[in-house]
């Protein structure tokens, strides 16, 4: 392959990843990831006839964002999410080093979404604020199993 | 007053004292307060349109009784009354020695009932004890509540 081919393939290479990127949200996404997120929704999930809760503190922007169905549906499958999935941290980043911990598991965002494990519950994040035009972040979450007060977070 | 009257009007008293302990259900209570509570209810409560949430565990000896009417409409009203009275403490126990707070307002068991200021929550919970027939205990709540992660407990 000659010079030029290659550049040209690289070029290709480098449109279809962005392309991919921009399908995902993630460009737009990660243009406001700076953007403060005070209002939002609390959420909560009861599974299991009361045997497991899931509470969290799903922030965005505006109230006007929080009142919309995109958002308020965000937030109820995430607290839906972290009943069934039972997450200890967020993210990455919370993860204490050193922790002997699978991270896909163990990260909420990172984890397969549970109504579609092919996209990680990031990806879906994502593509809300794509939809809704703004930052989103979860910023808390507690999960309760009965009868297990000390083990669960 | 000669000492035979004065002790029938003390076994009065003392009478009188134990009726009405018997008639708020804190005899039968104070019977159970040693029993095993591993089953029960968790419980969630969304206020004011999503910006304020409360999960509590509540505790009961059986199964059979955690699905009792009566003890979901408990575990339903603490929900309610944690989200609107912010405790930070479910008894007098946990306050930390020497905290300058007003444990009247300060821990859940203390605080007046929403639904009948009369009464604390206590009061409450004793007389669902009395009604069901097995010890009932709060073992753990949260309380977030929106754009105020460090601040609330």
């Amino acid at each position: 392959m000659d010079c030029r081919s290659a550049l040209l393939e690289a070029k290709g290479d480098m449109e279809k990843a962005l392309q991919t990127l921009k399908e995902r949200g993630w460009l737009k996404a990660a243009k406001k990831a700076d953007r403060v997120t005070s209002q939002g929704l609390i959420e909560a999930y009861i599974h299991s006839k009361g045997r497991i809760g899931a509470m969290v503190e799903l922030n965005c922007e505006t109230d006007f964002v929080a009142r919309t169905d995109e958002f308020k549906e965000l937030a109820h499958n995430l607290a839906m999410q972290i009943a069934a999935q039972d997450p200890q941290f967020i993210s990455k980043e919370e993860v204490p080093e050193g922790a002997d911990v699978e991270v896909e598991t163990t990260c909420l965002l990172l984890q397969p979404y549970i109504k579609d494990p092919n996209r990680t519950v990031q990806d879906v994040i994502v593509e809300t604020i794509a939809k809704v035009g703004e930052n989103i972040k979860v910023s808390r979450f507690v999960r309760f199993k009965l009868g297990n007060k000390v083990a669960s977070k």
